[in-house]
């Protein structure tokens, strides 16, 4: 494990972008998407996925050139096909556009279909919080997870977002819909060690803490059992339906890599439009601080509310580094060194 | 248990209503969701609270001329106070007022502030579903659950709704942030039985299926530890904000019933303004099919979308009549009654 410095990393994954075919402006912007996930944090979404997309891009699955494409206007609503461009481009577009909707609405909602994936959820709300704006997104996702009470994988992890804004920091929720990641399974096992909750069935149909056998089972659990699964298929439904684009049963028939031709709900409010950013800072201070103030469990020394951590993760990783792999970091030094590049 | 009709319920609830000063059309109006909730199998948010709703109204906690009141417009935005009418009624015309909204703009969004106990969330998914509409809804309430890492209550289990229509049969989700309620860890224990799965912490903060010992500590646990803890929190200060009302840690300063002064929010969305109820309804199928067609777990007899269970008890209640727990239809035959009411 190494410690890297933010502009180090955003410039290294810019070069690997640049070298990958992309324009100058498009690789700063993912290359600092990317750096900031891993700053907050979230390295599987981060650093630990230039490799996979800059995969991507060689194989056709990511098309650089592809942008959002207008397909119908509805007053607060929009839909854009995707056009399966990078991701997170055409994410900040969706938010970008939700925002200048909501800025006139009060709402805004974007559905975007045929899109690629949007690496860390989380980067979306953010970043609208720190715009001032309230924000809910969601994916639908290929399979990776069966629903309650069935055993092949048939439902998304579908990771669902909530931000709202506040001055002394935003409160945001990013979260899948299996209690687990097969990530958290993978760095867990790689450590000789137990999810520290049940994580998903062996084999067998018994639940279990041990991640090997779940990952070799792929029967991940839903968060709270049904209601993880219920949840997932909502999320579903209803960014096809929003977007007139495709369901996880049909990504599933894609095959051309994770959430190739998903669909992604973005949705605004200006809460300017509402109480106020002062009205809508006190509520989220009151929330916060009365969450906070909860008295201890046994086991635990503080209580925080969505984002907390995060946050400070940022702050200790912005002052001294951002933590990364090494052999990952080796990975992605490679792909940004222009000669190696050139001869591949 | 008994089984009765479902007129016969309605009119029986109506009568209690009437007998608790509430006008004609309000009567029946509250009787009706009642009724429908029950068949639903949904008691504990049905029948069993008749007799709790009306104790509210001698209390002063509900008021029954209590009626919405518009605060703000933004377009497709609009804040309401409830003015701690029935939550029934009030719940009804925010769904009714946002569907009006979505007919013109394609999205509406009521925000209701200063309402009380809405009985079953799904009513309003079941019921703008029913009229050909998507439908997001949720709840605050007041604290009953500690947030994750806490030992005494300080979020509320704040349900959250979402209703597809589909023409074999809407898909819908009305999920509490708890992994169970109270009310069936009472029913469980009074069954000398335990809880499937973990359900809550015991006085010594030792995760336990037994539910005695969590309904004494109040620590039940919310869906998906700490991922229903920061869902709840959210939905809290969303609720708050939007409507520009209260949220949990003020709500639990009021001390008058279960969910009196409470905030929620309705977001209708007009499928026929998107890909139309064609597309919609063949998308909700080829989800809800996906899933139902599941290669089952080892102990499981099928796989189900949200709410398809719903809808076969729906079915065999208006069929056989409608299961009713006697102590609780006595209970609610009495206020039913004119004279003794007139009694006390």
């Amino acid at each position: 494990m190494s410690r890297i410095s933010f502009a180090e990393m955003q410039k290294v994954i810019t070069s690997a972008l640049l070298n990958a075919g992309m324009n100058e402006q498009d690789a700063h912007t993912c290359a600092r998407i990317h750096t900031e996930s891993t700053c907050d944090g979230v390295n599987s979404h981060g650093i630990n996925r230039v490799v996979r997309f800059v995969d991507y891009v060689k194989k056709g699955w990511v098309n650089l050139d592809g942008k959002p494409s207008l397909v119908k206007n509805l007053s607060a609503i929009e839909i854009y096909d995707g056009n399966r461009g990078p991701g997170i481009l055409n994410a900040l577009f969706a938010t970008d556009r939700a925002i200048q909707i909501a800025e006139h609405q009060g709402v805004g909602i974007v559905a975007l279909r045929n899109t690629t994936h949007w690496m860390r959820g989380g980067t979306y709300g953010w970043n609208a919080a720190d715009r001032g704006y309230i924000a809910i997104s969601w994916t639908n996702t290929e399979s990776c997870m069966p629903a309650w009470g069935g055993k092949d994988t048939r439902i998304g992890n579908n990771p669902f977002v909530m931000a709202v804004p506040r001055t002394k920091g935003h409160v945001v929720l990013d979260m899948a819909m299996s209690q687990y990641s097969y990530g958290k399974l993978q760095v867990t096992r790689l450590k000789g060690e137990n999810m520290p909750f049940p994580a998903g069935f062996d084999s067998h149909g018994n639940l279990t803490v041990e991640p090997g056998p779940i990952e070799a089972s792929m029967r991940i659990l839903p968060m709270g059992y049904w209601k993880g699964s219920g949840f997932a298929i909502m999320l579903d439904v209803l960014a096809a339906v929003l977007s007139e684009g495709l369901a996880t049963n049909e990504i599933d028939k894609i095959k051309e890599g994770s959430c190739t031709g998903c669909s992604q709900i973005f949705i605004v409010i200006d809460p300017r439009k509402l109480g106020g950013a002062a009205f809508t800072n006190q509520v989220a201070d009151s929330v916060a601080d009365y969450v906070n103030a909860s008295e201890l469990a046994e086991d635990s020394r503080e209580v925080l509310y969505p984002g907390q951590s995060t946050l400070r993760t940022r702050a200790d990783q912005l002052e001294n580094g951002i933590a990364v792999d090494d052999g990952v970091w080796t990975e992605v030094l490679a792909l940004a060194d222009a000669s190696s590049s050139q001869q591949a």
